[in-house]
């Protein structure tokens, strides 16, 4: 059964904003009939947007669309501190807001991370029994399906304690894909030939191996990427090195296959010859379609969007939002959470 | 001015040994005719090697090429232990000492990591100044040049000093290359919009500011393959799982890309078209041209060969020791480190 979900949208954030945000929204309420939407910004703004793209959009029912007016913006470059205690009308804000008040189920806002996270702590608080929220995203793997990795940058300096609730929150998002079964997490660390890991990822297996979690054990970095489990854990600073490594390498390869094709006519007319293989490949490995990192470990649901997603990858982070709230992700940390405190506790 | 180098090679490491290491040193002696070889393992293995491999390399002189023999092999899965106490004659031991001894100014092995950094710190002793050795490898950068790496999974636990040490290092390495100018120098970070990094890494950024380096600042993990720097420094947990992880995509891309190419009569016929261009861009992205990752901070020159080694890649390794032999890097080193030393003492 689908529930019927709506979802706040930071029309303002990015570095694209309305060109982006916009369009998205229309096109993902043409592909989710039953979905609403809280369009947060500013309207005069959006009104003009949603009027400019309606022949273009001609499936989206436009009564599914609400405005907030919202009279600031986070700036991509703001520091936290000045959105989070000077714009306190902002159009992200004012989108977290609508989650805290039950207006809306889920934000998503392409505006800068650390304000996201920042402003959704203050105004959602986090989730009892979690220290600290975790963001999540998935990549995809060699089996055609995605690897979901956390934390990706939120925390910088981890405990075990930390891993394992990352653990149990990366669990309750995988799941969301899945029909039941339990996804396997696997716990970054380096080679068995090397210096096994370091002190804090020894003792986070420790407490995995004894939650009641699907603890696969160890995995490597290229492990991601294999599909060997469903939830690599691993702490923020190595999370966010990792993801911005891979983003370098798929832009340097992608950069080093163009020249070889723009080299000479030969080459040209050979691209125009292979161009729908490229094309479908392309398509597969398409990081637009993995857009949408989420903010877990909060009373509340937040997706956050790259920074300079346009219309397509912004679409698809408000999907990733609609299916994490259809798919009871808050319930189900929650329910970890509880699941994991009795195991501890032995009172199951 | 060439000098003559001679490399001590372990023809029995690896997951290929003679198959690979054989060849790889003819070729090499081919492209080098001022270097000799010390083939260290089985004499009898050896020789037959030697012998079935005469016609193929016709231009490899055969007087440059000596053979210690060696009676033991460490085992890819040897515990450490195992290869350090146990097998005082193993061809990666019998080829360590002999830099130790003057026989050669340099070793290259594709046996196990942990074991070749185990008794390569035994036999030969770290440089005075530097607490612990790292691994440092080249990666092909966007620029057309490489990006220098460390540590790669010597340390895992490390402190800002350590860091530090890493950054002289690389420096000496990355001169090899290059005509005296000093190379840049960049602090593997998490981004500006998060929390910016580690308390360990902020320490190292101070220690960095005020070296004599040419220390750029914080770097995130795209500029590794932009070629922001000449060389990135990080902890080796870090920079394991970053090498693993980049080698986890490229390995699901170039898999993704052959998939589409066989998908139909039509698609294979494509390939066939455009296979002057594909095989132009897999030589550029080619890893086996990047083979061989130097054990650094040691009194005597060491590389790492990757363990599966083909003969071209296992080629690549030797090349770089000689390189490396060449440009004086252990000199450069102890250069470095007093240089530090003075600057710090204020005795400069």
């Amino acid at each position: 059964m689908t529930k019927s979900v709506r979802i706040a949208v930071d029309c303002m954030g990015g570095d694209v904003g309305i060109p982006a945000t916009i369009p998205a929204s229309l096109a993902f309420l043409e592909r989710n009939p039953q979905a609403s939407l809280l369009l947060v910004g500013d309207t005069p703004q959006i009104e003009a947007a949603l009027e400019g793209y309606k022949a273009q959009y001609a499936g989206a029912d436009y009564s599914r669309v609400e405005i907030e007016h919202a009279s600031e913006v986070v700036a991509m470059d703001d520091p936290v501190e000045v959105a989070l205690r000077r714009k306190k009308n902002s159009s992200m804000r004012v989108a977290i807001e609508a989650v805290k008040s039950g207006q809306a189920q889920a934000c998503v806002s392409a505006g800068n991370t650390g304000a996201l996270m920042a402003i959704s702590r203050y105004v959602l608080k986090t989730l009892e029994g979690i220290d600290r929220p975790a963001i999540a995203t998935a990549m995809p793997n060699q089996k055609g399906g995605a690897t979901t990795m956390l934390d990706l940058g939120a925390n910088v300096d981890c405990t075990a304690e930390h891993l394992l609730q990352f653990a149990m929150m990366g669990t309750a998002l995988a799941q969301t894909a899945d029909t039941g079964r339990l996804p396997s997490v696997g716990l970054l660390n380096i080679g068995e030939e090397i210096i096994k890991g370091n002190e804090v990822v020894k003792q986070a297996a420790e407490l995995l191996r004894a939650s009641p979690l699907n603890f696969y054990g160890n995995v490597e970095g290229n492990d991601i990427f294999k599909g060997t489990v469903d939830v690599v854990v691993c702490d923020g600073f190595v999370g966010n090195v990792v993801l911005k490594s891979v983003e370098g390498l798929a832009h340097m390869l992608g950069s080093m296959i163009r020249e070889e094709f723009y080299r000479s006519t030969l080459t040209k007319l050979a691209g125009l010859v292979v161009r729908p293989v490229l094309n479908r490949f392309r398509r597969r490995v398409d990081n637009r379609r993995y857009n949408g990192a989420a903010l877990l470990g909060l009373r509340g649901i937040v997706f956050k969007s790259h920074g300079s997603a346009d219309d397509y990858a912004f679409r698809h982070a408000l999907q990733r939002a609609h299916d994490a709230v259809q798919a009871g992700v808050l319930d189900r940390i929650a329910s970890t959470v509880v699941d994991l405190t009795r195991h501890q506790t032995g009172t199951k």
